[in-house]
């Protein structure tokens, strides 16, 4: 059994901006050579979240949407009123989300679906640096 | 230290089917015979997800009927202009609900509550079979 | 590697109590020394979630009022008719937000964001006595 931890690296517009990670993933996993295992996502941050889904334009913006729509980036939120920076709405798109994901590991792959990416979600209202932990858990061989 | 990793497959009528898979994860669980550790499920696709709930008819039509109300079925989405499968919704769901699931196992069961099963929902707008990737990773003594 | 099994306790008020888990986590961590691995909490129930959040007075009231709107308490659901329990909205509330998270350990902490804790979300219809299945996995040197 191995573990290995990485850090993931993204430079985003806040604002929803919907970010592919899959690619640095799969060059994490080509490095450390883990065969059976399992690929734990983590984002540090109260702000942003991870999930997955088909990393096409028109579903990207329709995910915009619904999440304008369910919690709205044009009001003031309680936190706005006791910190003043605006961001209660990307605080609650956060914790709706879930900041962590676990993909699976079979014969050196992760186990996604054909049309299925894994994608950050920067929910601030202003770009930012993120730190995406990744984790590999498993065997060599 | 070992890890297993198994697949279960689920036919479904889509339209948000949601089917419970405590049985198949129990069996697998019981061939592997892992005493602790932990069951990660993981379903591969873009329109499908995977939580827990008491599987009881009324709750079943109760969560239908919320994500038909989050998210309607019956309108267009940018996905389905560019795509033509008019499953935009769909998409949204899964992001939504996500597509990866942890339940810790101790004493060779699994830790779930009493009235708490393992449920797959199939968003997609037509029956679809389905693999749900259960890996188990642990001792077995 | 190691595998350490340790049970959170938690008395709520229920109605949406959110309560700070992070440093039961902390503690549980310290015992058990491991330096790199995988914290995994779950909860058993089909009334109670997790995820993380900054825990901080305004946004914790904005959660509460979001869930409101979104999956409302003041009406009632097929699962209360079947039941009689009046708890249907917390079943709902309990299935979107998930039962299981995942947090990553590098050099024996917990790799959380600075403002960024994790809790329990109580979404029954009274008072309970909750517990959280903390899985610890990893190394300890």
């Amino acid at each position: 059994m191995q573990i290995h931890t990485a850090t993931i690296r993204e430079k985003t517009q806040g604002h929803c901006d919907i970010i592919d990670i899959t690619p640095k993933v799969k060059d994490a996993l080509g490095r450390h050579k883990i065969r059976r295992g399992l690929a734990t996502l983590f984002v540090s941050g109260s702000t942003a979240s991870l999930t997955t889904i088909e990393y096409e334009s028109g579903v990207l913006q329709d995910l915009k949407e619904l999440l304008e729509k369910l919690i709205p980036s044009d009001r003031r939120y309680r936190h706005d009123d006791r910190w003043g920076d605006d961001n209660g709405y990307s605080h609650l798109r956060a914790s709706l989300l879930g900041p962590s994901l676990q993909v699976p590991i079979d014969g050196g792959n992760l186990l996604l679906g054909t049309w299925q990416q894994i994608v950050l979600l920067d929910f601030d209202n202003r770009p930012r640096t993120r730190e995406i932990v990744l984790q590999l858990m498993g065997e060599n061989e």
